[in-house]
């Protein structure tokens, strides 16, 4: 029996078989050819069975487990379908002469690499579309079998390097009852998807592949990040019960659904989600979501080849409001980078895309794009408790014009004889160390302050979170950024404006003590961690924790601040 | 007649012809080829003939501009002879089947697209140089005259799209009288150049190339950003009397050269300069520096193939301490990023390379490369006044480690017997939002502070200053920026540390007179602006514009900031 330390990315015991999710080996070797014609045609053979198989994994999907997850297999038979990659490929065929796979490969790279440095996590998920189609394509003209998860049938925990984007889609909550994978953080893309799907999860193992042999027993402890490998009768008897136990307060947490939040001291705060789609709403309110913290537009924009009609977005936001029943739903508009046409396969390349051109920036020189969304929003506005959030704003012009353009559709809508409420909050973003720093000065002409820790982490330390070489210095509890979440909940409350916070360290157990100190109003994180977190609160006195608020602004270093919140909450 | 507006990047009135300094045609076209060999063959006589012209114009630099200018084609010819550059190109015949230019390009993009994407002005100049010299391989494989400007030999102005590093220096200041471009900012190369060699220089004017024809006369005004073309004889007289009175200014300004800063209320500044190498030092002293603020290491580990060794970095650190006889020199230790080796063609390509791994990051991860340059300078602190500074700090901890080896080093280095200052400063950069925030925190361990602008504006606005896109929130007069200033400066003064500021800022007239108010002890800057920072400094009332700092600091906008600063130093 070995133990293998990882990092718990989603709660919960999972006790099965290891099923190991391998990657095959699609390495070639390159010769020259001698007739072009015979290379294209294997390529769109190997498309065309692609194709194929992806419409049964399609098909195979949408029945286990519904449209959404579906959905991501449109989008690979899109790419598939996309004559701006496959076109690339059949001229370097022609033009220099080479063989179907350096045709593939090379093509593919090129536009991994250019969506992999965009800004924004869709459209790096779009490189992962990419890699994940064209790997089954090369895996057809090099004759080797390629892994379907989809396809799993037993129950099973997942072990794999790292799981894809699509790879997650793919799994059958059915059959597979955990994962744990050899990289990737709790905040990694398939962190997560485990705790939405409520899979638990350990990652960043960095052994785990090489640790385990088809067919062990292994046991995931989501809370611990601990794997444990062909457990001892004991153990598994022991993991079976700390199982129920978690069942159990689960149980306690669902009594929690409809109640309000409240600290021991009887201080209200507001519980909400982050969400991507209408569809994920259900989720919010099986898990007790007061609110929706974060609702981002760019799904919409998505896994199509063309803009999102007015009409189409207006529907998206209709049915987020009207599920939502008068309960609030704070909407972001688009946070993305790109060129007019959102033709994502024409987008710029920056040498620095978390430093670029993208979310407010984009939509203010692109007022083409952003009307379309503003008016959508205002006419859904009729159905619900809306309120706007701008992204990524830096400056108060940037604020000014944003709602200017706001003002202007809503007057035009009114003239069109369309109905606007007349109480939408319009707030921002607080992701750019300037904003939070001069928080003061904005609070006097926004509504609201929603803070998005992943961006202001990253920009305030310097850091580029995804570089694993400096994702040291992402540090959530750095004293620098708590001094500034506490400097924009001062200077909000001073103008009687509320402020929330939608980054992934709302939801965290040991900021949510600080958090409620500094005097944050509303807490969004992910639909499953709104129960734990309503619970967590009930213990907490904010007061109490309020008093240490100069204490711990006052600290050097995040460790200072650890150790000082874990004596605090023991 | 004429004028073309753009930006003034260095003061002074030229009067003289235009020279145009046009990019030849390098485009090619695609053909399929018979023989690699007799590509290859081709290749290398290109190469050849590239490395006798640039051993022309390097001896040509030396005699007319000093050895310092002549380096960079040292530079050049390093890159002509790299294997790890030529050989992929000769591979690349061979094994895709392209014709020398093909190759060539293909070869040259890759590699400069590579370094563009680090985080460091000088690897972008690596790539600037590639980019230069392939150029000129590229003329000759084509057949093509390849422009050299070094070879100018009558007075004239230069008109270009934009100015490479090496055009720069091959700028001979006896016949070239100004400069103009299209593009370019304040703070680009060419400006910083322009500043240097003290030509009058215009750029960013959109323009220039389109509108100016061969042999036209033309007016470059560098104090106005104008460029007056074929102007009339009035004109010509007029801007002749500009030019005296300029001149006149500049022998007022030497007046001042060897007195200390004071302003008019008699409160004491230091004026530093900011340099790369020891040779830069004699700049320095001739305008009236009180001391380097600034000297970056960077320049001892470029244009070689391997590290520097201990000894040459003692001798340069020796050479600017004894140079400046006992005024304070603040040496950064190294800012790059990059592998162990710093073998530049291999250092890893990151997504955004600015919140990479770079600089301290980097040195406290290789300490092999930390500690020669660490005991160098320890060395070299007996021969003056040695402080010693480190970059891109984000956390108390990274001081305190980078601390703690220098305390190791300098204790090794008294039990060999050596020399060291009992008295050596240490301090940090401040350039990543997190330790503005915190600075009080910080203030507690450092010696002193020095607030790097250039970075410091871009981590707090999240724009790429580089990224033309993002470049209107490269904003150094926003509140944020000033208020983060401010807190540093309020920090440090709390705790008895001084506070100076080596960004580009430093020396700007409009940002001057806000910084003495807000209480900066120290402005490093070009060596050229040390004499008129010192006459304007000469005219504040440091008490009145310290007067003015809560309102400057409640404001919303750069521009409310700059309207206020217009208005108050009138």
């Amino acid at each position: 029996m070995t133990n293998v330390q990882g990092i718990a990315a989603s709660s919960g015991i999972a006790i099965a078989k290891a099923y190991q999710l391998e990657t095959p080996d699609l390495s070639f070797e390159k010769k020259s050819i001698d007739n072009p014609q015979v290379e294209i045609e294997r390529l769109e053979k190997a498309l065309e069975i692609s194709k194929q198989e992806l419409e049964k994994i399609k098909a195979h999907t949408k029945e286990q487990l519904g449209d959404e997850h579906a959905e991501i297999f449109s989008a690979h038979l899109l790419v598939l379908s996309d004559p701006e990659l496959i076109n690339p490929m059949k001229d370097k065929i022609n033009a220099d002469n080479v063989m179907a796979e350096a045709a593939l490969d090379e093509t593919a790279k090129m536009f991994i690499d250019m969506f992999k440095a965009m800004d924004n996590e869709y459209m790096r998920e779009r490189a992962a579309d990419i890699h994940d189609v064209t790997q089954r394509v090369m895996a057809h003209l090099l004759g080797v079998t390629f892994p379907d998860p989809a396809l799993i049938n037993e129950e099973v925990i997942v072990i794999a390097n790292d799981l894809t984007p699509s790879d997650t889609a793919q799994l059958n909550r059915e059959f597979v009852k955990g994962f744990a994978t050899d990289i990737g953080g709790r905040t990694s893309h398939s962190a997560i998807m485990a705790r939405s799907l409520e899979i638990p999860a350990v990652v960043g193992t960095k052994e785990i592949t090489s640790s385990v042999s088809k067919d062990d027993m292994i046991i995931v402890d989501g809370m611990e990040g601990i794997v444990i490998i062909n457990p001892t009768e004991e153990e598994i008897a022991a993991y079976r019960e700390k199982q129920e136990n978690f069942a159990k307060q689960k149980e306690e947490w669902a009594k929690l659904k409809d109640e309000p939040t409240f600290s021991a001291d009887g201080e209200q705060v507001e519980l909400a989600a982050n969400i991507g789609t209408p569809e994920d709403v259900a989720g919010v309110l099986n898990n007790g979501g007061e609110g929706i913290g974060l609702y981002r537009t760019e799904f919409l924009y998505m896994g199509k080849n063309e803009l999102p009609t007015e009409d189409e977005q207006f529907d998206a936001y209709k049915s987020v409001l009207e599920q939502m029943q008068g309960k609030p739903v704070v909407v972001r508009t688009l946070d993305i980078g790109g060129d007019k046409e959102l033709n994502y396969l024409d987008l710029p390349k920056e040498l620095n895309p978390f430093l670029g051109f993208r979310a407010i920036r984009f939509c203010l020189e692109n007022e083409d794009v952003f009307r379309p969304q503003l008016r959508a929003l205002l006419r859904a506005s009729a159905y619900g408790n809306l309120k706007i959030m701008f992204p990524m704003i830096a400056t108060i012009e940037e604020f000014r014009q944003a709602k200017a353009i706001l003002l202007d559709e809503k007057e035009a809508l009114l003239k069109e004889g369309k109905e606007v409420s007349d109480d939408i909050e319009v707030g921002i973003m607080v992701e750019i160390p300037s904003t939070a720093v001069i928080a003061k000065q904005f609070a006097k002409e926004v509504d609201f302050f929603s803070v998005g820790t992943n961006d202001l982490i990253q920009y305030t330390m310097a850091a580029d979170r995804m570089n694993e070489q400096v994702s040291y210095l992402y540090q959530p509890y750095h004293p620098a950024i708590l001094n500034l979440i506490n400097n924009v909940i001062e200077a909000a409350h001073s103008e009687d404006k509320w402020v929330g916070m939608c980054g992934e360290m709302a939801g965290e157990p040991l900021a949510i003590p600080i958090l409620l100190g500094l005097g944050l109003d509303e807490f969004s994180m992910s639909a499953t961690s709104i129960l734990p977190a309503r619970t967590q609160l009930k213990q907490l006195h904010k007061k109490q924790l309020a008093s240490n608020k100069d204490k711990i602004l006052s600290m050097g270093t995040a460790e200072e601040v650890l150790e000082f919140v874990n004596e605090l909450i023991k």
